[in-house]
Protein backbone atom coordinates (compact mmCIF):
# COMPACT_ATOMS: atom_id res chain seq x y z
CA UNK A 1 0.00 0.00 0.00
CA UNK A 2 1.47 3.62 -0.76
CA UNK A 3 1.70 5.61 1.87
CA UNK A 4 0.62 9.76 1.71
CA UNK A 5 3.92 11.43 2.15
CA UNK A 6 4.89 11.19 -1.29
CA UNK A 7 8.69 9.44 -0.98
CA UNK A 8 6.75 6.28 -2.77
CA UNK A 9 4.72 7.60 -5.29
CA UNK A 10 5.27 7.38 -8.90
CA UNK A 11 4.28 10.48 -10.90
CA UNK A 12 4.25 10.46 -14.78
CA UNK A 13 3.58 13.55 -17.13
CA UNK A 14 1.82 14.39 -19.97
CA UNK A 15 3.23 17.15 -22.32
CA UNK A 16 0.42 18.41 -24.05
CA UNK A 17 1.88 19.20 -27.62
CA UNK A 18 -1.03 18.42 -30.49
CA UNK A 19 -2.17 21.76 -30.95
CA UNK A 20 -1.88 23.24 -34.92
CA UNK A 21 -2.29 26.99 -33.92
CA UNK A 22 -5.29 26.67 -36.75
CA UNK A 23 -7.12 29.39 -34.48
CA UNK A 24 -4.26 32.09 -34.60
CA UNK A 25 -3.21 31.20 -38.23
CA UNK A 26 0.20 30.43 -39.60
CA UNK A 27 2.14 33.61 -38.77
CA UNK A 28 5.10 31.18 -37.75
CA UNK A 29 5.20 29.71 -41.42
CA UNK A 30 3.18 26.50 -40.78
CA UNK A 31 4.87 25.13 -38.20
CA UNK A 32 2.85 25.37 -34.72
CA UNK A 33 4.52 27.16 -32.13
CA UNK A 34 5.46 24.34 -29.80
CA UNK A 35 8.23 23.70 -32.40
CA UNK A 36 9.68 26.84 -32.82
CA UNK A 37 12.65 28.21 -30.93
CA UNK A 38 12.90 29.70 -28.02
CA UNK A 39 16.31 31.07 -26.67
CA UNK A 40 18.46 28.02 -28.61
CA UNK A 41 15.85 25.08 -28.01
CA UNK A 42 12.61 23.75 -29.12
CA UNK A 43 9.66 25.20 -27.21
CA UNK A 44 8.68 21.81 -26.83
CA UNK A 45 11.76 20.61 -25.26
CA UNK A 46 11.72 23.25 -22.73
CA UNK A 47 8.22 22.04 -21.60
CA UNK A 48 9.67 18.18 -21.69
CA UNK A 49 11.88 19.61 -19.14
CA UNK A 50 9.93 21.58 -17.01
CA UNK A 51 7.92 18.36 -15.77
CA UNK A 52 10.87 15.94 -16.40
CA UNK A 53 12.71 17.97 -13.01
CA UNK A 54 9.75 17.02 -10.88
CA UNK A 55 11.03 14.63 -8.22
CA UNK A 56 9.53 11.12 -9.63
CA UNK A 57 9.27 11.68 -13.13
CA UNK A 58 10.64 9.15 -14.98
CA UNK A 59 7.79 9.04 -17.89
CA UNK A 60 6.46 11.35 -20.29
CA UNK A 61 3.40 11.23 -22.49
CA UNK A 62 3.33 13.52 -25.29
CA UNK A 63 0.50 13.90 -27.77
CA UNK A 64 1.76 15.72 -30.84
CA UNK A 65 -0.19 16.35 -34.45
CA UNK A 66 0.45 13.18 -36.39
CA UNK A 67 2.04 15.00 -39.32
CA UNK A 68 4.88 16.46 -36.38
CA UNK A 69 5.39 13.03 -35.15
CA UNK A 70 8.59 12.29 -37.26
CA UNK A 71 9.92 15.77 -36.46
CA UNK A 72 9.29 15.80 -32.62
CA UNK A 73 10.82 12.51 -32.96
CA UNK A 74 13.89 13.73 -33.88
CA UNK A 75 13.92 17.01 -31.77
CA UNK A 76 13.72 14.39 -28.58
CA UNK A 77 16.12 12.48 -29.70
CA UNK A 78 18.32 15.31 -30.62
CA UNK A 79 17.45 16.71 -26.78
CA UNK A 80 18.98 13.48 -25.07
CA UNK A 81 16.83 13.70 -21.93
CA UNK A 82 17.27 11.96 -19.05
CA UNK A 83 14.01 10.12 -19.20
CA UNK A 84 11.53 8.57 -21.23
CA UNK A 85 9.38 10.21 -23.64
CA UNK A 86 6.97 8.58 -25.31
CA UNK A 87 5.26 10.14 -28.76
CA UNK A 88 1.94 9.61 -30.25
CA UNK A 89 -0.59 10.78 -32.24
CA UNK A 90 -2.88 13.32 -30.58
CA UNK A 91 -6.64 13.29 -31.18
CA UNK A 92 -9.18 15.59 -33.17
CA UNK A 93 -8.98 17.93 -29.69
CA UNK A 94 -6.67 18.63 -26.65
CA UNK A 95 -9.55 16.45 -24.55
CA UNK A 96 -8.70 13.75 -26.70
CA UNK A 97 -5.29 14.03 -26.71
CA UNK A 98 -4.88 14.18 -22.98
CA UNK A 99 -7.32 11.36 -22.67
CA UNK A 100 -5.00 8.87 -25.33
CA UNK A 101 -1.91 10.35 -23.44
CA UNK A 102 -3.77 8.76 -20.28
CA UNK A 103 -3.94 5.69 -21.78
CA UNK A 104 -0.40 5.23 -23.06
CA UNK A 105 0.04 5.45 -19.07
CA UNK A 106 -2.12 2.39 -18.44
CA UNK A 107 -0.98 -0.99 -17.26
CA UNK A 108 0.88 -2.24 -14.39
CA UNK A 109 2.88 0.19 -13.70
CA UNK A 110 0.21 3.57 -13.93
CA UNK A 111 1.60 6.08 -11.79
CA UNK A 112 -0.31 7.66 -8.66
CA UNK A 113 0.11 10.66 -9.93
CA UNK A 114 -0.02 12.84 -13.22
CA UNK A 115 0.86 16.08 -14.25
CA UNK A 116 -0.19 17.79 -17.06
CA UNK A 117 1.20 20.82 -19.12
CA UNK A 118 0.95 22.31 -22.13
CA UNK A 119 3.63 22.55 -24.40
CA UNK A 120 2.60 26.06 -25.36
CA UNK A 121 3.93 27.12 -21.67
CA UNK A 122 7.71 26.95 -21.64
CA UNK A 123 8.10 29.20 -19.10
CA UNK A 124 6.88 27.44 -16.13
CA UNK A 125 9.18 26.50 -13.63
CA UNK A 126 9.83 23.01 -12.20
CA UNK A 127 9.46 24.38 -9.35
CA UNK A 128 5.67 25.19 -10.16
CA UNK A 129 5.08 21.64 -11.58
CA UNK A 130 6.48 20.18 -8.40
CA UNK A 131 3.93 22.66 -6.51
CA UNK A 132 1.24 21.51 -8.63
CA UNK A 133 2.06 17.58 -7.68
CA UNK A 134 1.97 18.15 -4.37
CA UNK A 135 -0.96 19.68 -3.95
CA UNK A 136 -2.28 16.98 -6.24
CA UNK A 137 -1.06 14.33 -3.68
CA UNK A 138 -2.93 16.23 -0.67
CA UNK A 139 -6.15 17.11 -2.27
CA UNK A 140 -6.15 14.74 -5.72
CA UNK A 141 -6.48 17.90 -8.01
CA UNK A 142 -4.62 20.99 -8.76
CA UNK A 143 -3.97 23.86 -10.37
CA UNK A 144 -1.73 26.86 -11.30
CA UNK A 145 -3.90 29.65 -11.76
CA UNK A 146 -3.19 33.89 -11.32
CA UNK A 147 -5.78 36.46 -10.81
CA UNK A 148 -7.00 38.09 -13.69
CA UNK A 149 -5.98 40.91 -14.49
CA UNK A 150 -8.86 41.75 -17.52
CA UNK A 151 -12.20 42.77 -17.19
CA UNK A 152 -14.30 39.64 -18.65
CA UNK A 153 -17.58 40.12 -19.78
CA UNK A 154 -20.14 37.08 -20.91
CA UNK A 155 -21.16 37.82 -24.61
CA UNK A 156 -24.54 37.26 -26.01
CA UNK A 157 -24.28 37.75 -29.78
CA UNK A 158 -22.82 40.55 -31.05
CA UNK A 159 -24.01 42.05 -27.24
CA UNK A 160 -22.58 41.92 -23.82
CA UNK A 161 -24.60 39.90 -21.97
CA UNK A 162 -22.75 40.92 -18.46
CA UNK A 163 -19.26 41.86 -16.75
CA UNK A 164 -17.70 39.37 -14.21
CA UNK A 165 -16.71 40.56 -11.06
CA UNK A 166 -12.89 40.51 -11.60
CA UNK A 167 -11.84 40.19 -8.07
CA UNK A 168 -13.37 35.96 -8.00
CA UNK A 169 -12.17 35.42 -11.17
CA UNK A 170 -8.61 33.24 -12.10
CA UNK A 171 -6.54 32.64 -15.13
CA UNK A 172 -6.27 28.97 -15.40
CA UNK A 173 -2.75 27.62 -16.67
CA UNK A 174 -1.37 24.29 -16.84
CA UNK A 175 0.78 22.88 -15.18
CA UNK A 176 -2.10 20.93 -13.65
CA UNK A 177 -1.94 17.59 -11.49
CA UNK A 178 -4.06 14.72 -10.32
CA UNK A 179 -4.21 11.50 -8.69
CA UNK A 180 -3.99 9.31 -12.22
CA UNK A 181 -7.10 7.32 -11.25
CA UNK A 182 -9.27 10.42 -10.92
CA UNK A 183 -8.30 12.39 -13.87
CA UNK A 184 -8.88 8.72 -15.99
CA UNK A 185 -11.92 8.95 -14.35
CA UNK A 186 -12.91 12.51 -14.99
CA UNK A 187 -11.87 11.78 -18.84
CA UNK A 188 -13.95 8.73 -18.78
CA UNK A 189 -17.48 10.46 -17.60
CA UNK A 190 -17.25 13.27 -20.08
CA UNK A 191 -16.68 10.87 -22.51
CA UNK A 192 -19.52 9.07 -21.61
CA UNK A 193 -21.63 12.43 -20.94
CA UNK A 194 -20.45 13.62 -24.66
CA UNK A 195 -18.35 16.48 -23.44
CA UNK A 196 -15.55 16.14 -25.95
CA UNK A 197 -13.77 20.05 -26.08
CA UNK A 198 -12.59 20.92 -22.39
CA UNK A 199 -10.22 23.54 -22.55
CA UNK A 200 -8.30 21.70 -19.62
CA UNK A 201 -8.22 19.18 -17.50
CA UNK A 202 -9.42 20.10 -13.80
CA UNK A 203 -12.44 20.85 -15.78
CA UNK A 204 -13.40 17.49 -16.36
CA UNK A 205 -12.45 17.13 -12.02
CA UNK A 206 -14.71 19.41 -11.25
CA UNK A 207 -17.50 17.71 -13.44
CA UNK A 208 -17.01 15.03 -11.17
CA UNK A 209 -17.92 16.87 -8.17
CA UNK A 210 -14.12 16.80 -6.75
CA UNK A 211 -12.88 20.07 -5.33
CA UNK A 212 -9.32 20.86 -7.39
CA UNK A 213 -6.69 23.17 -5.30
CA UNK A 214 -4.96 26.50 -6.46
CA UNK A 215 -1.52 26.74 -6.78
CA UNK A 216 -0.52 30.61 -7.35
CA UNK A 217 1.15 31.01 -10.53
CA UNK A 218 3.39 33.81 -11.85
CA UNK A 219 1.92 35.76 -14.79
CA UNK A 220 5.09 35.02 -16.66
CA UNK A 221 3.65 31.63 -17.35
CA UNK A 222 2.19 32.43 -20.58
CA UNK A 223 0.85 30.71 -23.51
CA UNK A 224 2.31 31.07 -27.00
CA UNK A 225 -0.61 30.95 -29.02
CA UNK A 226 0.23 33.98 -31.69
CA UNK A 227 3.60 35.53 -32.81
CA UNK A 228 2.71 38.38 -30.62
CA UNK A 229 2.93 36.18 -27.31
CA UNK A 230 6.53 34.26 -28.80
CA UNK A 231 7.71 37.75 -29.23
CA UNK A 232 7.12 38.47 -25.18
CA UNK A 233 8.21 34.67 -24.45
CA UNK A 234 11.62 35.94 -25.87
CA UNK A 235 11.71 38.75 -23.87
CA UNK A 236 10.76 37.24 -20.54
CA UNK A 237 13.08 34.16 -21.30
CA UNK A 238 16.28 36.95 -22.09
CA UNK A 239 15.39 38.31 -18.71
CA UNK A 240 14.98 34.95 -16.78
CA UNK A 241 18.06 34.08 -18.36
CA UNK A 242 19.94 37.12 -18.39
CA UNK B 1 -32.80 68.68 -32.44
CA UNK B 2 -30.01 66.29 -33.45
CA UNK B 3 -29.95 63.90 -36.52
CA UNK B 4 -29.07 60.36 -36.04
CA UNK B 5 -27.04 60.29 -38.99
CA UNK B 6 -23.91 61.39 -37.01
CA UNK B 7 -22.86 64.35 -39.25
CA UNK B 8 -23.73 67.17 -37.03
CA UNK B 9 -23.31 65.36 -33.46
CA UNK B 10 -20.40 66.66 -31.43
CA UNK B 11 -17.84 64.23 -30.02
CA UNK B 12 -15.80 64.10 -27.31
CA UNK B 13 -13.34 61.92 -25.18
CA UNK B 14 -12.10 61.38 -22.03
CA UNK B 15 -8.65 59.74 -21.69
CA UNK B 16 -8.23 58.09 -18.18
CA UNK B 17 -4.57 58.78 -17.59
CA UNK B 18 -4.78 58.37 -13.41
CA UNK B 19 -3.46 55.19 -12.54
CA UNK B 20 -0.13 55.10 -10.34
CA UNK B 21 0.67 51.64 -11.14
CA UNK B 22 0.79 50.53 -7.90
CA UNK B 23 -0.73 47.05 -8.49
CA UNK B 24 2.66 46.02 -9.94
CA UNK B 25 5.26 48.45 -8.25
CA UNK B 26 7.34 50.78 -9.32
CA UNK B 27 9.68 48.96 -12.03
CA UNK B 28 9.27 52.18 -13.78
CA UNK B 29 11.48 54.08 -10.92
CA UNK B 30 8.23 55.08 -9.83
CA UNK B 31 6.76 56.95 -13.14
CA UNK B 32 3.59 55.67 -13.90
CA UNK B 33 3.53 54.16 -17.36
CA UNK B 34 0.84 56.38 -19.51
CA UNK B 35 4.59 58.67 -19.14
CA UNK B 36 6.96 56.62 -20.00
CA UNK B 37 7.97 56.61 -23.37
CA UNK B 38 7.00 54.78 -26.83
CA UNK B 39 9.05 55.18 -29.78
CA UNK B 40 9.78 58.50 -29.24
CA UNK B 41 6.78 60.22 -27.47
CA UNK B 42 4.84 59.52 -24.06
CA UNK B 43 2.56 56.53 -23.88
CA UNK B 44 -0.28 59.37 -22.84
CA UNK B 45 0.21 61.76 -25.53
CA UNK B 46 0.18 58.15 -28.28
CA UNK B 47 -3.42 57.54 -26.41
CA UNK B 48 -4.92 60.90 -26.35
CA UNK B 49 -3.65 61.03 -30.57
CA UNK B 50 -5.79 57.96 -31.35
CA UNK B 51 -9.16 59.98 -30.06
CA UNK B 52 -8.06 63.22 -31.17
CA UNK B 53 -8.19 61.23 -34.68
CA UNK B 54 -12.16 60.33 -34.33
CA UNK B 55 -14.22 62.81 -36.40
CA UNK B 56 -15.23 65.51 -34.34
CA UNK B 57 -13.48 64.73 -31.80
CA UNK B 58 -12.36 68.77 -30.17
CA UNK B 59 -11.92 68.09 -26.58
CA UNK B 60 -10.07 66.15 -24.28
CA UNK B 61 -10.72 65.83 -20.30
CA UNK B 62 -7.59 63.76 -19.06
CA UNK B 63 -7.79 62.99 -15.33
CA UNK B 64 -4.28 62.53 -13.87
CA UNK B 65 -2.54 61.74 -10.65
CA UNK B 66 -2.62 65.00 -9.01
CA UNK B 67 1.47 64.79 -8.20
CA UNK B 68 1.93 64.21 -11.87
CA UNK B 69 -0.36 67.38 -13.24
CA UNK B 70 1.97 69.99 -13.97
CA UNK B 71 4.06 67.20 -15.77
CA UNK B 72 1.64 66.11 -17.89
CA UNK B 73 0.90 69.92 -18.23
CA UNK B 74 4.12 70.10 -19.91
CA UNK B 75 3.90 67.07 -21.94
CA UNK B 76 0.57 68.46 -23.41
CA UNK B 77 2.07 72.26 -24.59
CA UNK B 78 5.21 70.19 -25.81
CA UNK B 79 2.98 67.83 -28.04
CA UNK B 80 1.26 70.47 -29.54
CA UNK B 81 -1.68 68.70 -30.10
CA UNK B 82 -4.80 69.93 -32.59
CA UNK B 83 -7.09 70.18 -30.32
CA UNK B 84 -8.01 71.26 -26.10
CA UNK B 85 -6.80 68.92 -23.61
CA UNK B 86 -8.21 69.90 -19.97
CA UNK B 87 -6.01 68.02 -17.49
CA UNK B 88 -7.58 67.66 -13.79
CA UNK B 89 -7.09 65.92 -11.05
CA UNK B 90 -8.05 62.11 -10.90
CA UNK B 91 -10.18 60.73 -8.30
CA UNK B 92 -9.46 57.76 -5.74
CA UNK B 93 -10.79 54.89 -8.15
CA UNK B 94 -10.90 54.64 -12.01
CA UNK B 95 -14.62 55.16 -11.54
CA UNK B 96 -14.20 58.33 -9.87
CA UNK B 97 -11.78 59.63 -12.72
CA UNK B 98 -14.55 59.02 -15.52
CA UNK B 99 -16.96 61.07 -13.58
CA UNK B 100 -14.64 63.86 -12.45
CA UNK B 101 -14.34 64.42 -16.70
CA UNK B 102 -17.53 63.72 -17.41
CA UNK B 103 -18.56 66.21 -15.20
CA UNK B 104 -15.80 68.70 -16.77
CA UNK B 105 -17.17 67.98 -20.47
CA UNK B 106 -21.09 69.34 -18.92
CA UNK B 107 -21.92 72.38 -19.97
CA UNK B 108 -24.30 74.16 -22.85
CA UNK B 109 -21.39 72.52 -25.30
CA UNK B 110 -21.66 69.14 -23.70
CA UNK B 111 -21.44 66.38 -26.10
CA UNK B 112 -23.53 63.97 -27.45
CA UNK B 113 -20.92 61.51 -27.72
CA UNK B 114 -17.71 60.11 -25.79
CA UNK B 115 -15.21 57.95 -26.89
CA UNK B 116 -13.49 56.82 -23.33
CA UNK B 117 -10.15 55.28 -23.71
CA UNK B 118 -6.93 54.14 -20.85
CA UNK B 119 -4.00 56.23 -21.93
CA UNK B 120 -1.98 52.84 -21.19
CA UNK B 121 -3.55 51.29 -24.18
CA UNK B 122 -1.57 53.67 -26.99
CA UNK B 123 -1.23 50.73 -29.70
CA UNK B 124 -5.20 51.60 -30.10
CA UNK B 125 -5.77 53.11 -33.39
CA UNK B 126 -8.10 55.85 -34.69
CA UNK B 127 -10.06 53.35 -36.62
CA UNK B 128 -10.94 51.79 -33.74
CA UNK B 129 -11.79 54.08 -31.76
CA UNK B 130 -14.21 55.71 -34.09
CA UNK B 131 -15.93 52.76 -34.76
CA UNK B 132 -16.67 52.15 -31.22
CA UNK B 133 -18.10 56.12 -31.40
CA UNK B 134 -20.40 54.98 -34.46
CA UNK B 135 -21.30 51.77 -32.85
CA UNK B 136 -22.26 54.40 -29.58
CA UNK B 137 -23.99 56.14 -32.28
CA UNK B 138 -26.27 52.98 -33.16
CA UNK B 139 -26.51 51.48 -30.01
CA UNK B 140 -26.02 53.99 -27.36
CA UNK B 141 -23.23 52.51 -25.32
CA UNK B 142 -20.15 49.99 -27.51
CA UNK B 143 -16.81 48.52 -26.10
CA UNK B 144 -13.59 47.35 -28.01
CA UNK B 145 -13.21 43.49 -27.26
CA UNK B 146 -11.21 40.20 -28.17
CA UNK B 147 -12.28 36.41 -27.50
CA UNK B 148 -11.08 35.25 -24.15
CA UNK B 149 -8.14 32.90 -25.06
CA UNK B 150 -7.27 32.06 -21.57
CA UNK B 151 -9.14 29.27 -19.60
CA UNK B 152 -10.91 31.64 -16.63
CA UNK B 153 -12.49 30.11 -13.41
CA UNK B 154 -14.05 31.84 -10.40
CA UNK B 155 -12.60 30.98 -7.21
CA UNK B 156 -13.85 29.99 -3.91
CA UNK B 157 -11.58 30.79 -1.17
CA UNK B 158 -7.92 28.44 -2.82
CA UNK B 159 -10.13 26.33 -4.48
CA UNK B 160 -11.58 26.41 -7.46
CA UNK B 161 -15.63 27.06 -8.12
CA UNK B 162 -16.44 27.10 -11.45
CA UNK B 163 -14.26 26.81 -14.75
CA UNK B 164 -16.61 29.05 -16.69
CA UNK B 165 -17.48 28.08 -20.85
CA UNK B 166 -14.66 30.51 -22.91
CA UNK B 167 -16.46 30.45 -26.06
CA UNK B 168 -19.22 32.90 -24.36
CA UNK B 169 -16.05 35.03 -23.13
CA UNK B 170 -14.72 38.04 -23.98
CA UNK B 171 -12.14 40.47 -22.77
CA UNK B 172 -13.09 44.41 -22.30
CA UNK B 173 -10.82 46.67 -23.83
CA UNK B 174 -11.16 50.52 -24.14
CA UNK B 175 -11.95 52.56 -26.49
CA UNK B 176 -15.60 52.41 -25.26
CA UNK B 177 -17.77 55.11 -26.52
CA UNK B 178 -21.10 56.19 -25.24
CA UNK B 179 -24.08 58.51 -25.65
CA UNK B 180 -22.89 61.34 -23.14
CA UNK B 181 -25.84 61.77 -21.54
CA UNK B 182 -26.32 57.40 -20.80
CA UNK B 183 -22.88 57.12 -19.49
CA UNK B 184 -23.84 60.69 -17.00
CA UNK B 185 -26.64 58.68 -16.33
CA UNK B 186 -24.64 55.30 -15.35
CA UNK B 187 -21.98 56.85 -13.53
CA UNK B 188 -24.81 58.64 -11.21
CA UNK B 189 -26.88 55.66 -10.70
CA UNK B 190 -23.57 53.95 -9.70
CA UNK B 191 -22.35 56.59 -7.41
CA UNK B 192 -26.07 56.39 -5.61
CA UNK B 193 -26.26 53.16 -5.19
CA UNK B 194 -22.61 52.92 -3.51
CA UNK B 195 -20.64 51.25 -6.74
CA UNK B 196 -17.41 52.67 -6.30
CA UNK B 197 -14.48 50.84 -8.30
CA UNK B 198 -15.76 49.55 -11.22
CA UNK B 199 -13.14 48.08 -13.71
CA UNK B 200 -14.54 50.02 -16.94
CA UNK B 201 -17.64 52.21 -17.93
CA UNK B 202 -19.61 49.94 -19.73
CA UNK B 203 -20.34 47.99 -16.36
CA UNK B 204 -22.29 50.23 -15.09
CA UNK B 205 -24.11 50.63 -18.56
CA UNK B 206 -25.18 47.21 -18.02
CA UNK B 207 -26.41 48.08 -14.64
CA UNK B 208 -28.72 50.35 -15.89
CA UNK B 209 -30.18 47.23 -18.17
CA UNK B 210 -29.58 49.26 -21.11
CA UNK B 211 -27.50 47.27 -24.15
CA UNK B 212 -23.34 47.43 -24.53
CA UNK B 213 -22.83 46.64 -28.59
CA UNK B 214 -19.38 45.25 -29.01
CA UNK B 215 -16.39 46.19 -31.39
CA UNK B 216 -13.74 43.39 -32.42
CA UNK B 217 -10.48 44.58 -31.47
CA UNK B 218 -6.89 43.42 -31.83
CA UNK B 219 -4.76 41.40 -29.52
CA UNK B 220 -2.27 43.85 -30.13
CA UNK B 221 -4.53 46.50 -28.09
CA UNK B 222 -2.81 45.66 -25.46
CA UNK B 223 -2.47 47.52 -21.69
CA UNK B 224 0.66 48.30 -20.08
CA UNK B 225 0.45 47.42 -16.72
CA UNK B 226 3.80 46.31 -16.12
CA UNK B 227 7.37 46.30 -17.44
CA UNK B 228 7.23 43.56 -19.89
CA UNK B 229 3.96 44.67 -21.42
CA UNK B 230 5.67 47.98 -22.00
CA UNK B 231 8.85 45.83 -23.60
CA UNK B 232 5.71 43.98 -25.61
CA UNK B 233 4.45 47.22 -26.53
CA UNK B 234 7.66 48.43 -27.76
CA UNK B 235 8.13 45.28 -29.96
CA UNK B 236 4.76 45.57 -31.39
CA UNK B 237 5.07 49.65 -32.09
CA UNK B 238 8.40 48.90 -33.64
CA UNK B 239 6.06 46.30 -36.02
CA UNK B 240 3.74 48.44 -37.04
CA UNK B 241 5.96 51.16 -37.48
CA UNK B 242 8.68 49.86 -39.51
Amino acid sequence: MKTGNGGSERAAAIVAAAGTGARFGAASGGSPKQFLDLGGEPILIRSIRVVLACRGVELVACPVPADWRAHAEELVAAARLPARVVLLDGGATRQESVARSLEALAGPDEPDLVVIHDAVRPLATAELAQAALDAARQHGAAVVATPSVDTIAVRSGERIEAVLERSTLLNIQTPQAFRYRLICEAHARAAADGVADASDDATLVLRLGHRVAVVPGPATNIKITSSVDLELARLLFAGATS
